[in-house]
C-alpha cells in the first residue's frame, strides 16, 4: 500500500445525456497528461441527465491547477452545456458544526476529527445552548453561544453569517441542532448544510419522530441525513439507515437506540460531502462511493 | 429432537396491568396438570397495559378442551377484566388468498403451502382477474374470478362473503390484492384480513410508493405487512423490513427489488397470524417471537 | 421510459493498470459510432489491475457484431494486455439447474423464470431425486433423474456432461444440490457454476452449517452464494446476505428463515451472472451493478 | 412516564427443565408482596434446560434485600436444583476498560459514559500505551499504563489483578485491547471479560480478520462481542452485526467501516452484561431484551 498522498484533481459534472460525453473528458485529461484515478458515472434515463464523478493524478497533468476549470471550461464544458465543479484532494474543507444540548453526533463528530478520520478542519463551532464549551475548548475550537429566541433569530443568524465568514466556512453540520434556520440563511448555504434528522423520511417529518414512530408502531426506525432547504425536512437525501425495533421497546428505548443510528448516518453523510462524492440533481442526489 | 406432534393451548391476553397477574394465569395452568412450555409477557408502562401469550401442554391437563374457554374465564379471566383469545396447536386455520395480477407474493405463498411450511388450508384463491387459475388448479385450490368495477364490488363482496363462509375461512391473505376493500367487509374481518403494502409505512401509503420513493430519491425501501382497517394503509403493523438502493436504480429496478421484500416481509406476517404470535393493541401489535 | 429493446454489447476487461486504458476504450467505441450506455470501472490499487465492464449501443456501430471482438482485440485488447469478454445484451444464456430434494431455491427461480424476470432458457434440469420431476414437466423442461453413488459418480457426470452439450448450456446453477462435483468437472465448467451455501462463508463450510451456527451460538446467520472451484466452498464469492436470530430460535427455525436467505441470495448471483456484471480475479469478484 | 427510580431486584435463573418452574418462581415473588415488572423465560428443548430472568418491584416486599438469595436458595432454589443470580437495579456495576492505541471504541464508550447513557462506574483505565491519558484524566479517571512484552507478562497481570481488587471492579471490557490475557486470569474473571472481535466470528478468529476478509473477498464484514475464555475468539457470543461491502474497497476502507461497527456491537454487549440481561450456557448465551 502506498500512503503518499498523491495531488489529484476532481470534477463533478452533470449535463443532458449526449453521445461523446465520457470520450470528450476522458480526452481532456489524458491528452494533458493525467492518469485517471477513479471514474464514476451515472445516466439517469428517465431525464437524460448524464452524471461523472472523475479523479485524476496532477503530477505529470500539463495544466496548472489555478487554469484547469478554465480549460476545461472552454475546451469541454461549454461546448457540452456542462455544469462541473472542481475540487482538489489536498484542500481541506473547513466546517461548522452546529449543536444544541444533544451530545451524540457532536462528541462521534470530534472523536473522527481528533483522530484524524475526518478530513476537514472545524474552526468554529456554534450553539444556542452553553453544554458544549467544554469540548470545543478542549480541541482548541472557537465555540459561540448565540442564544435564539423569537424576537432575535434574524440578528443572531446575522452574527452567524459574520463568523462563518471570518472562518472561510465552507459548509456546515447540524449535529441535532434544534432551531430551523431561515429561508435566507438555507437559500445562501444552498447544499452546504447538512442536517440529520431522526427518522426515515418521508416518514415523520418533523418534531418527535421517535414518539411519533412509537405510536404508529412501526418495527423499524431510521435516520436520514440531508441537505437543507427551505421546506422542512424535504432537502436532497445524502444517507439513510434503519434499525428493527419491537414491542419492547418504550419511546425512551427508542431514542436510545436511534442515537446510534443518526450518528453513523450523519457522519457517512459528512464523509460524501467531504469526498466531494455528491451530486444533486432535482432533490435527488447521486452518491459515487 | 421431538418430531412428535404435542397438543398444546395457546392463551392471548390483555388487561390492565396489576399485581397477581402472571401468578394468576401461570397457576391455573399449573393446578390443573398443564406444563407451560412457553411463556411470554409484556407490559405496556406507557398506557399500563398486559400481555401475555403462554401456550401448554395438554396431555395431562384435566378440564376438558372444550371447557378451558369457560373455566379459564370464569376462574381466573373474568376476575381480572381480562381479553382473552384461546388457541390450539393441532387446528390449521383456513385461510383465503386474494390476488389481482402480481404474481410473487402469490407464488411464494403458494410453494410454501405446497411445501408445508405454511400450517393452514388453503381451499379458497379469489381474484380479480383470471391469470392465476392454472396456479390455483394444479394444487386443487377453488378460484373465483370476481371482476370488481365501480358498480358491482358491494355485488362482488357479497359474493366474496358467501364463499368465505362456505369455506369457514378464518383468515384472508391479500398478496398483492388491488382492489380497497369496502369498510363493512374491513369491520367484518377485523384483524383477519392482512395486506402487504410495498412502503415501509407511513411513508408512502396509497398507489404506487415505489415511484414516489424514486421521486423523493430515498436511499432506502420497504415493505410493511399490516392488518387492514377502514383506513387506507392505517392498519396495526406485524411486520416491516428495507433494503438499500441507491441512485443508479431505476423505478423498473426498484420495483424488482421490492418484490423480493415483498414476498418475505408478507410471509412473516402470516406465520405469526397462523402461530398465534400476535395481539393488536390501540393499532400497535405486540408480537411474541 | 423506453421499453424497446436496445441491441448494445457489453466488454468486460481486466488487465495491469497503466494510464491511458479508459481512454483506449471509450475511443474505440466513440470513434466507430457506439453510444455508450454504461460504464463502470474500478481499479484494485493493491494488485496494479485494472476492470471495466462497458456496455455501448449497437445501433450505429460501424463495426459488424461477429467482427467486434476480432477488431477490438487487434486495435486495442493485444497492445494492452487486456483479458476481454465480450457479450450481446440480446443473447439469452442457457441455464441448467441442478437441484436434489430441498424445493425453496428450486421454485424460487422457477418462479422468476416463469414471470420473465430471470431472463434466461431453462432447457434442462437435473437432479440426484425424482421429487421436482413433475413441477419440471409443468414448465415443459426436460428433467433427467441421475442418482448418484460412489461407483457411478463418474459415469453419471459423463451423462451430465453429454446433456449440457445437447442443450448448448452456457451456466449451471446449483440450487441446494447435495452432490460434490468432481475436479475436472469443475474446471471445464469453471466460472459457470453458481452455487448456494448456507452459510456466510468462510465461517461453517462443508455439511450442516446451520447447526453449526446453533452450536456456535451466533447471533447471525448468512447465506453465500459462490462459482464453485474445486476446493469446497471456498470459490470467488458473488453474494452475501445475513439474518439475525436469537437463542429461542432452534435448529429448526434456523433452517426454514435461512431457506428465505438462500433463495434471495441464490437469485441475486445469477442475475448478476446473467447480465455480464461479474468479473472474477485471483478468487475475488468485482460486480458492477 | 415515570422517570422516578424503581427499587427491583433481578434474578437470573437456569436449570433443567420440568414442570412448575414458573409458577414456583413467581408464586415466591407474588406470595412475598413482589410486583413482577418484567418476566422472560426460554426453554432449550435440545438440551432440556430452562433460563428465566424475572425482575419484580422491591417497595412493598417483604423480605429484606440481604435475605432474597438466602430465602429463594431454601424455599425455591435448592428444590429444584436452580442456578440462580440476584442482582439490583440500584447498583451500580463497576467497570475497568483496558485499552492499547485505537482510540474509536474507547472513545465511544465514554461519551456514553460521560453523557449518563451507560449505567456503570468507571474507576479504572488500564493500557499497555500511554496513548489515552489524557481522555481519562479529564473525566478523572485513574488510568495505569502497564506495557507488556514477553518477559514481563505474568509480572503485568499480577498488577491488573491488584488494581482491579482495589477498585472492586465487577467486570472488564477491553475495547480492542491488544493483549491476550493469560488463561489463569481469564479463569478467574470467567464471565467478566467483554471483548470486540472486528469480525464475523467464526469466521476469521485471530489477528488481522480485515486483511483476511479482503483477501477472501466476502461481501459482509462483521464484528462479535463475546466473553473471553481461554480459547482465543472462541468464547459466548453477545452481540453480532455486520455490514455490507463490495470489490471498491480496499482494506483501509474495510478498516473504517468497521470501526463504527465495532463500536456499537460492544456497546450493546456492555449495556446487556450491565442490565444483567444476559445468561451463559455451554459457550451459547441467552440474551433477554
Amino acid at each position: 500500500m502506498n500512503n503518499e498522498i498523491k495531488q489529484s484533481a476532481i470534477l463533478l459534472i452533470h449535463c443532458n445525456d449526449r453521445p461523446g460525453l465520457v470520450v470528450a473528458i476522458t480526452d481532456f485529461i489524458h491528452n494533458n497528461g493525467g492518469n485517471i484515478l477513479y471514474l464514476d458515472q451515472h445516466v439517469d434515463r428517465e431525464n437524460g441527465v448524464f452524471f461523472m464523478r472523475v479523479e485524476w493524478d496532477l503530477k505529470d497533468f500539463v495544466i496548472q491547477r489555478e487554469k484547469i476549470a478554465e480549460y476545461f471550461s472552454t475546451l469541454v464544458g461549454d461546448r457540452y452545456g456542462m455544469n462541473a465543479e472542481l475540487h482538489f484532494s489536498d484542500e481541506k474543507p473547513r466546517m461548522a458544526l452546529y449543536v444544541s444540548k444533544m451530545a451524540h453526533c457532536f462528541y462521534d463528530l470530534l472523536a473522527r476529527y481528533e483522530s484524524g478520520e475526518l478530513e476537514v478542519d472545524i474552526p468554529l463551532i456554534i450553539s444556542n445552548h452553553p453544554d458544549m464549551k467544554t469540548a470545543a475548548e478542549r480541541l482548541g475550537i472557537e465555540y459561540h453561544m448565540l442564544a435564539i429566541n423569537r424576537e432575535n433569530k434574524q440578528q443572531q443568524e446575522n452574527k452567524q453569517r459574520i463568523l462563518l465568514a471570518e472562518h472561510n466556512i465552507d459548509f456546515i453540520v447540524l449535529a441535532r441542532y434544534m432551531q430551523v434556520l431561515s429561508d435566507n440563511f438555507v437559500k445562501d448555504y444552498s447544499q452546504r448544510i447538512i442536517n440529520i434528522h431522526h427518522s426515515f423520511l418521508p416518514a415523520f417529518p418533523g418534531g418527535r419522530p421517535y414518539h411519533s414512530a412509537y405510536e404508529r408502531g412501526v418495527k423499524i426506525i431510521g435516520a436520514t441525513s440531508h441537505y437543507v432547504t427551505a421546506e422542512l425536512d424535504a432537502g436532497p437525501i445524502i444517507e439513510q439507515d434503519v434499525v428493527h425495533i419491537n414491542h419492547k421497546h418504550s419511546v425512551e428505548d427508542i431514542i436510545r437506540i436511534g442515537r446510534d443510528l443518526e450518528k453513523i448516518v450523519l457522519a457517512r453523510a459528512v464523509r460524501h460531502h467531504v469526498h466531494h462524492d455528491l451530486l444533486v440533481y432535482k432533490n435527488r442526489t447521486v452518491v459515487f462511493e
